[in-house]
């Protein structure tokens, strides 16, 4: 096969001529006014190489590519616990549905969906005021990165607060369950900040490396978390990385993957690569249409679908 | 690490030992007369070499297992035709689900819950007679596995047929949106003797290899079906193989697999092995208590889930 | 006000006219052939006066109407054991909606929509064959009007049972539940000849006339049901006798009231009327849309609606 | 039949005795603590008489009976353009029930859930400061009944505001369809002060009057709303007036109603009563168990009921 830089180079070419690019989400300026020709993408591998195309270092809000850390600080913070007040399953429904919880008592299904993310906020927010939550969320993600260059977008939290109608109508019908235990507007302040992470694919990349490399950060050889926990991390992004549209990725890409609205997705070939694309617009299901189809080509190319003969394995 | 053998046997005793069994399904006799002390184990390596242990030579009833065959046989016959009458998605919902069809368009959400077989089924079919469309799918699995000895307990499809009421409602109410296009009672026929196939693990594991082998049959060398197909296969068994139950035996044992009401479950590591577990105790949703349990500690001890790092990858 | 005979001529001329008559019932031939023209209304007043218009001495497929006859049959044979089986609720989902059976254990919301209709024919078919069953109800809808005139339309009842897909589900779905006894074929013949009845609107109104009567046949003066249970089934007809438009259909109307998909629809004011309308469109809701306007009509001219003060009451 | 006054006390001696009294709410103290051995009931004729037993002179909160007053006020000013926000139909589903919003575009299906009383809540609000909303709500009622002393207690609204969440998630919910038009806090001040408004039963039999009569006070001979709308409002109160019970009320009771969960109920016995009991114990449904009882009775011993035929009529 050729050089990794040679695929993902054109990849990118490939995705800048793209007819179809979704559509740019626009429930809020900060996400409405991106453009729609944004394509990047940065692979990590496990030796630490990183390659980069398009738009590699330009930053993005992440979205609910956050969960994925914030779970990882959650079960850092309480472990297991965390599994009494959020589920493990697939959805089967919309990012923001609620439906489900009427009649599960409050529990949403799985942390990546907007009700879940919001629980494992209000764990996050523990004894703390939000401003030592989400400094503790910021100084997490840029020591996985090895960046400090990572920064919350105010502008995008105070829009999410304003406009985020639905989160708060979820964080509320948990209240009632007694599935969120702080006042919402703290734990719904933690969520918004870390929704509003703004970070590069590289940036991004970099700090999924433990989730490729067994739960140590191999650029300090520190254990993140233990190797067990890792590959659930890694599980759940499988089933339940990409809201009702999970089933479609791991279909056609093949490895765990998150994806964020603001046309994000963090996506891990485990032993292999960590890898980051972006491209803001969005298929109906509120995933990068490009970036989806960015990884299924990589996948391709490379031969690193979790559901492949295991190269020399 | 130890040696495979031993493991599997180490394995097999501990479950011998396990208090909890789950319940064995009652709902024809037939199955409910299943003495719940079984448990088997096959493990066919990527180099032939198959290792087993406990009741691995006992057939039982494969049931929803065979829902991987006959996808697999519609693949082939009428390529990705397939997807527009059956979603990709984890539909999470009981195996049994009709809430999700009426919503759907009678398009049931993965090929992996009754409703959707169903459909697989329908399209096996095809312009056969059920005898010959029940022959085709014996044939198919019989060569897959190498062995003449696996046949259709007729006791079994027939017991179905007598109390199979939901899945007789499932069909019916997609027959009315157009999704089923034979007489229902043909189509059922054919699905009730494909869940009424007894195989053995080591049948079952031997039978899963072209999954495991990238859709290559290694002991013949021929092709089963194209790479990317036993990936995407793999993929649907991952997020949909053990109903609304998913998510959980991704999270614990990280493969793909596919589950029965007999007992039975069906894993492949892929690139290195294909297994076959079988215990008839179930678990809340439907699937095998200690046959989930088996496989958790046979990929802790091996490495083999998906979301590991590779070994030398 | 002017005399009850200009009211419903006046009313007749107004419905010739108007423009938008909704959709004819289009899943049967002998349906979808009935000319959209057609309309027709009877009105007998507790004297006995029959009032008619339009084509109000033309039989039409009764279908759904024949709830409220069945559901009278089934008290008078097994008294309040009826509701062991049926619930007494609105359903807030379609005539054939499915759903709800899932998590209420295959016990239908009210004995109007078409799963709680079946539960009901599989009462009356008791220790009978269906044949008899369907005798019984024919002779009792004849005794109700006091007409020999009245018929099943064969040819209708054969296309329901080939056309009736959804219904079959139904049946099934409940059978796994056990709220169906017999072999579902034989239920649904009862169930489909009981929807094939044809009669008139004058018949129509001429049979309904025991409801308006507090559960006495004013022409024979003999009981047909309790007066209690006259009054329970029009509560029925009032909450549940549009399916997903009840509410709207007491709201503008304010009678109970029973439609069919042939365009029917069996008012009652009680102490006052029993009146029949019939006109083939159908509104989004698959109740009649010229019958309900008619109904609307008559009721602000007359003063009928329930919810009006009583005239010297 | 014996005089109203003999009824009355017959049934408030009976009530008296009741073995199964059902459970007082206890979300909040206020509601907790009520004694549950209470029970009032008060019948206002329509010549004026007011006929009265037990504590019918014992405040207690209205709670959601006052939907019935804000739905009068909200017709009142902004006429039929209630309906473009708020349905018509009952929902099957309980009080607090949040599922139905999701799919039908943030559009609760009546103004009686609590869904629909908050759109009701944001309507009536309109370019006021809540407080002036709330005391605009306070002056009608007073009106209605020609009594000073209803006031709103301030411990409950304030405990409702406190406890509220699914309130709060609902009100978020459909502000997040554009459905809630101002403050949620707003809006929500409005409802929980409206819901907190404390009435005996013979104030609340004597609010009830303009529904028993056509629409005007009886007392003032001034219309308080149009006799369609009088009719209008009393239809929803039958097919919806009781959530998920509301059929069972219909089909034991047949009078238009409104429960809260206080345990009070306003009946209308259109012509010939105005009618209000109160016993804080419920049932399944939320709906007072002995008020429930007690109008069953009234209707049986007098014939009230809207589905009887007519006396003279």
């Amino acid at each position: 096969m050729p050089g990794l830089a040679t695929i993902i180079a054109e990849i990118a070419a490939e995705m800048a001529e793209a007819p179809h690019r979704g559509m740019v989400a626009d429930y809020i300026p900060a996400l409405a006014t991106v453009d729609p020709r944004k394509f990047g993408i940065a692979v990590v591998e496990a030796d630490g190489t990183c390659h980069m195309a398009g738009d590699a270092d330009e930053a993005f809000s992440i979205q609910s590519i956050s969960k994925v850390f914030s779970l990882t600080l959650a079960l850092g913070s309480i472990g297991d616990k965390v599994w009494e007040r959020v589920g493990r399953e697939p959805s089967g429904t919309a990012f923001n549905s609620i439906v489900q919880l009427e009649t599960e008592a409050g529990i949403p299904r799985n942390p990546f969906i907007n009700a879940g993310a919001i629980v494992i906020a209000d764990m996050i927010l523990g004894n703390h005021a939000p401003r030592e939550a989400i400094g503790e969320i910021l100084r997490f993600v840029r020591s996985l990165a090895g960046e400090d260059g990572i920064f919350v977008d105010g502008a995008v939290a105070a829009a999410e607060q304003e406009t985020g109608f639905r989160n708060i109508a979820l964080a509320n019908y948990m209240r009632a369950f007694g599935n969120i235990r702080h006042q919402v507007e703290l734990t719904l302040g933690v969520y918004f900040n870390q929704c509003a992470l703004a970070m590069s694919c590289r940036q991004l990349a970099l700090a999924g490396r433990y989730l490729m490399a067994g739960g140590i950060n191999p650029a300090t050889g520190h254990s993140v978390i233990s190797p067990r926990r890792a590959r659930r991390i890694n599980a759940l992004m499988m089933t339940c990385g990409h809201y009702d549209g999970s089933g479609e990725f791991a279909f056609r890409v093949g490895l765990p993957g998150k994806s964020g609205v603001g046309g994000g997705i963090l996506a891990i070939a485990p032993g292999r690569a960590s890898i980051a694309v972006w491209s803001p617009g969005l298929n109906a299901r509120g995933n990068s249409q490009l970036g989806a189809l960015a990884l299924e080509r990589l996948v391709h190319r490379t031969g690193w679908s979790v559901f492949e003969p295991v190269v020399g394995g």
